[in-house]
């Protein structure tokens, strides 16, 4: 089933056992997964599961080694929208959307916290910590609900009611933080210390990204595997999607499926939050700690990321941008992407529709290239903004 | 692609037109759409698409005659979940969850408003008009605004706001009726005969069904086409999805893809709004309109419904029953339902898990048979509740 062999530090190249319970690196670098990948060269797409819908598909790219383990939900298996309607708006005529909002718990976050929590389970963790913008304490609250494995969380007191909701309903334990999600992890890391608890923030727990990755995978399947999109628009707060679709990508091109150029990522931030298009605008490798967040995107309100050097990477190995946006824009293009394609995104993914528009504007995109925007979650989370 | 061939009155036998577009028969009742079976019977499910995500998987059984007036957001496709831990707290050991909030617009509405909109494309119709007591609204807003069609819609003024929300967003035209969806049925009614609007209210189109029928197919190529679920739990309002799964199957045994039992079909309806249970308790053909509707299952507060007849007839032809469920068991089986699978169900989902618990204590689901409960959709769209 997986060809998971072991747990290796992208900073300092330190390698850790896949069969036990890892956080970060000795160096504080969060850790990634590898796999067999001279092993998975004999596997074809034929070797997929056929008959199981969504990211479980992938299980050979996965980390999870016995099928018991699985805690599913039915995430995965998005569908990739074609966007006419939208794209003339935003004169790219070969325009998509992955529309991540028909995960369970409507975005995202689904997929990570179903390889975590799966993972969890087959290590043997009873109990998980984690802060969160909101989705992600949603996502992993109902999966440890499935799973039967104690949930944590911690999240700013104003992010948005439906995920306090969310926590609660799934049977999670909820503290409210008069702060941010830096805050919200100063502390819930204390607590899981002090208690035993398994520390899933994120990259602090090597196994969400794999889940993120399969959204690549499923990419790289819809273009037919030897071809991949141009573009890649993603709205980054703590960045593990984009470092999943890139993952995957490495890992394809590692074992032969595809031999196409990476897309180039772009990032896209929120104005009010923007860590990483200031260090990307700047040149840097690193981003540094945002002052005043402040965004409707509730999910880009995210000061710094951990694994921001790894984000920046993708974008310089891909050719990539970055790009800020204002808060007016996103609900501009989500009202124009809901009247004209019947998609009403998250912010976060209104988010995207903008930065593309104004990408195509500056001629960054060309004519004729295919860009897929993804849509992080379902603006039904977000009746407020 | 399709093999559909002409509409047909399910009460006088009457034949009409799929080329044309038509409401209810001469004598008043829905019509449904007729297939031919004969030459069906040379397909297999080699034939179905298989690089499609979702509901056009089944194109064969559908009514849109050019592939190129599907009107798609990914819809159908939705997993269908074992339940062991709310199973062993209702003592049905071989539970399982159809998981219909995973759908664009958060419900199963989307099966129907793509089936209906599509063929109102195809039709060549510029614009709809429709009552809804909430969730049917928002998805035909959501495809119209897809398709470029224009939406009308009445809906009762204490709808959940959500629902509202999605109509205005998705550039719809909204009345609230200070009423039910009955009389914001009467009022649209006169509203698009005034103004030329085609009426796609339920079951006053015949297509919608055949979006719903889609739930039918996904669960018998689920159970492998030979075998089929011993028991369908479905929470009836206007109730076309219980005569969409029971069409369903009464079509796949018509050309030979399953000669297994046809489902014992349960209408789960709240006890504040119970028209088609006390039809069935007092072996009745059709339901009596039902005074003073209240429930906080929305979706369920349905008085009076057209295709009544219809599913009482797949209750006695499937060996049925039928059920109401105060609103206090709705919102316990709700909670149990969050905390033992990770699945925060619409109130109207909630209620078939009381309803299968019930039928199993009377000891109407036997030992070891598989019970397939249909959540409608996301308890997302229900935070007030």
């Amino acid at each position: 089933m997986s060809f998971v062999t072991h747990l290796r530090c992208p900073r300092c190249g330190r390698t850790y056992s896949a069969d036990e319970a890892h956080n970060v690196c000795e160096c504080g670098a969060p850790l990634l997964v590898e796999y067999d990948l001279a092993a998975m060269r004999r596997l074809s797409p034929a070797d997929l599961w056929p008959a199981s819908r969504g990211m479980w598909r992938y299980a050979p790219f996965l980390p999870v080694k016995d099928p018991s383990n699985i805690v599913t939900l039915g995430e995965g298996g998005t569908p990739t929208l074609r966007a006419p309607r939208a794209g003339a708006a935003a004169r790219i005529d070969n325009l998509w959307i992955k529309d991540e909002g028909l995960n369970p718990t409507g975005s995202f976050k689904a997929r990570g916290a179903a390889a975590g929590v799966s993972k969890a389970k087959e290590l043997g963790i009873a109990a998980v910590a984690m802060p969160t913008a909101g989705n992600a304490g949603g996502a992993w609250a109902a999966y440890g609900a499935r799973a039967g494995i104690q949930v944590h969380i911690a999240m700013p007191k104003d992010a948005p009611d439906i995920n306090k909701q969310e926590v609660r309903r799934y049977g999670g334990h909820l503290t409210l933080v008069d702060g941010l999600i830096s805050d919200a992890g100063k502390l819930i890391a204390a607590e899981a210390k002090a208690h035993g608890w398994f520390d899933v923030a994120t990259l602090k727990e090597p196994y969400r990204i794999e889940g993120k990755k399969t959204m690549g995978l499923e990419l790289a399947e819809a273009w037919g595997w030897t071809t991949l999109p141009d573009v890649v628009v993603y709205p980054a707060g703590g960045g593990v999607g984009i470092i999943g679709i890139w993952k995957a990508i490495t890992e394809l091109r590692a074992i032969g499926w595809t031999a196409a150029p990476m897309p180039r990522f772009v990032v896209v931030q929120a104005a009010g939050c923007a860590p990483l298009v200031k260090a990307w605008d700047e040149g840097k490798d690193v981003s540094e700690f945002w002052q005043g967040a402040a965004t409707v995107a509730s999910g880009l309100r995210v000061p710094k990321a951990l694994g921001d050097f790894l984000v920046l990477q993708a974008l310089r190995e891909s050719g990539g941008a970055a790009i800020a946006i204002p808060d007016a824009e996103i609900l501009r293009f989500g009202a124009l992407l809901a009247e004209t394609e019947g998609l009403w995104a998250a912010p976060e993914g209104a988010a995207t529709l903008a930065a593309a528009a104004e990408l195509r504007g500056r001629g960054w995109i060309r004519d004729g290239e295919s860009v897929v925007l993804i849509n992080t979650g379902s603006g039904l989370k977000y009746p407020e903004v």
